[in-house]
């Protein structure tokens, strides 16, 4: 058996992430040892935390340049050494970017049989749980208030804008084009968008919140997260879920202006997560995203990418905003 | 009667505050209306937000050139036209700098009889309070914790510190020049000191915090936040109570690095507050305060400039870190 595997050949730094900074591999299939399992992929996510942990440590330590390329993935099981994992049971797995691996099965959960099995990398997956959590823990967002979210069209960006609708919020989306913005108001119930590419773009945002933003959900940082922070309301809270905008390229020589000023006599809360903050609550996370799906409140939208060769270029349109939805590569 | 009063003649704009911004004048004597009273000031609070009204609508309005200036005061009862309040009482009053004022009773609260009645605009006053709910809520320090304070010699940071040693935490005050710092850690029991004019500024408060931030009470905002964020540990909360170095002059043309980014990886919680935001629970603060300062546990530096004609050098003198504790005008 071949192990096709794509290595991040060298860190792009300070540059715009490109095909060249990859490599395609031919590797060998890992035997499992005591405690492992040998694992095939299926589906591997796209995200735009992928470029971030080319930049330094985040909430895991840097990527180095030579490794397989890292990313999670929708995988299954081939050979267990462990009781809880039986073939074919599909796992959850952090094994990059490669058609096997082999991961400690105490790390590894079975993933319940359901379908299309790629929403167990979608909504059921990092980007619904992340928009979960983020909008409701940290956003706490009530009924009649108004919620703004940056990369809406994006796989959390979509789902927190839905699930702040079914919580009577009125929701306004920011995204990069007016074709997305048509897209989020007309399919999936936004109340307005807003075009951050636009050079009326300030002025479009105050229009479209004229009381102000009780709820900002931040996945951009930047140009876009200083806006919105100009235009909160006193006691308005801040979710901080990424910093898109400063990826791909050279860290921004500085911040937002209005930092601490404004968090001061606005009094707002800015709050930073990760979805594994709350993983002791994701069953009534999912329990919740489900009833939602089948209700038909929240739609899930998936852009799905044939072939694993695809990978890099895959991730690259995802950082200049090409994707709707959740993202991911079919190998 | 005459009414002296200093009158903010123009604002400052974009300019350092300079005693040509203010002019002295003599007013008449107000007369209580109905549900009216009488204030006779006694001493003026000097903060460094009285500059950041001068800059613009804050959570109160903005001052304008040619009204008398805004600040706060104890003031005594002099005539009254409510129930509550008689001759001879103490208030808190915001009548500005002038001898004597008029307010509505509705506003007005008796204040309690002790001595010295200074402590009323110190540690009982906004001061104490703003320190007090400041740390307890939106930091949320534990035992053991390191609570990192800036402007850590004025009237807020010297009370915060001391608090967050009663709560069992390392303390590390940052103020300007070794003196304060040696006052800090010999008089008011601070674990370390840094100096944000030192060149080695930085490399002083890395040395401080070897393990990082679980705490950081932000009075200054800019170069300090940036470099406390760089600093804090996951999970840690910075407490947003102003921005004192952007308060005298123009507006910073850009916030802090690492915002929102760091704020995310770090899981950070940031929270603006305003101490009127506690108001309600301002019994249980002050019985608190009054506990250890009757214990020797809190100790309160009040810097009293005696003469209403210096209220301006004191302000201005203030925001360039003259004082240490809280800076009052006798009148």
């Amino acid at each position: 058996m071949a192990n096709r595997q794509i290595v991040l050949d060298r860190l792009p730094g300070a540059e715009k992430l490109a095909p060249g900074h990859f490599a395609l591999k031919d590797g060998d299939v890992p035997s499992p040892g005591a405690g492992e399992v040998l694992l095939k992929t299926r589906y591997i996510s796209l995200d735009a935390a992928n470029r971030a942990w080319m930049q330094g440590a985040t909430y895991r330590s840097a990527l180095e340049g030579g490794q397989v390329m890292a990313g999670g993935s929708l995988s299954e099981v081939v050979e267990s050494n462990v009781d809880h994992l039986k073939p074919g049971d599909l796992v959850f797995a952090d094994i990059g970017w490669q058609d096997y691996g082999v991961a400690p099965g105490r790390r590894l959960q079975k993933l319940p049989d359901l379908k299309p099995e790629t929403h167990l990398l979608s909504v059921y997956g990092i980007a619904g749980l992340t928009a979960y959590f983020g909008l409701l823990e940290c956003g706490q967002p009530k009924a009649g208030e108004t919620v703004v979210i940056s990369a809406a069209a994006g796989s959390v960006g979509s789902i927190v804008g839905q699930i702040a609708k079914i919580k009577g919020c009125r929701v306004v989306g920011i995204a990069g084009g007016e074709e997305k913005g048509r897209w989020l108001t007309g399919e999936l119930g936004f109340d307005a968008a807003v075009d951050y590419r636009s050079p009326e773009f300030k002025r479009q945002l105050r229009a479209a919140v004229p009381e102000g933003i009780d709820v900002y959900f931040d996945n951009t940082g930047g140009d876009v997260f200083e806006a919105c922070l100009f235009a909160m309301k006193t006691h308005g809270r801040i979710a901080c879920c990424g910093a898109l905008s400063q990826y791909d390229g050279a860290p921004p020589p500085h911040g937002p202006r209005g930092v601490p000023g404004l968090i001061v006599t606005k009094r707002l809360t800015l709050r930073g997560f990760v979805v594994m903050d709350f993983a002791d609550r994701n069953d009534k996370a999912l329990a919740d995203l489900q009833g939602w799906v089948a209700s038909g409140q929240l739609k899930v939208t998936e852009d799905i990418v044939d072939g694993f060769e695809n990978l890099p270029a895959a991730l690259i349109g995802l950082l200049h905003g090409d994707n709707r939805g959740k993202r991911m590569v079919r190998v």
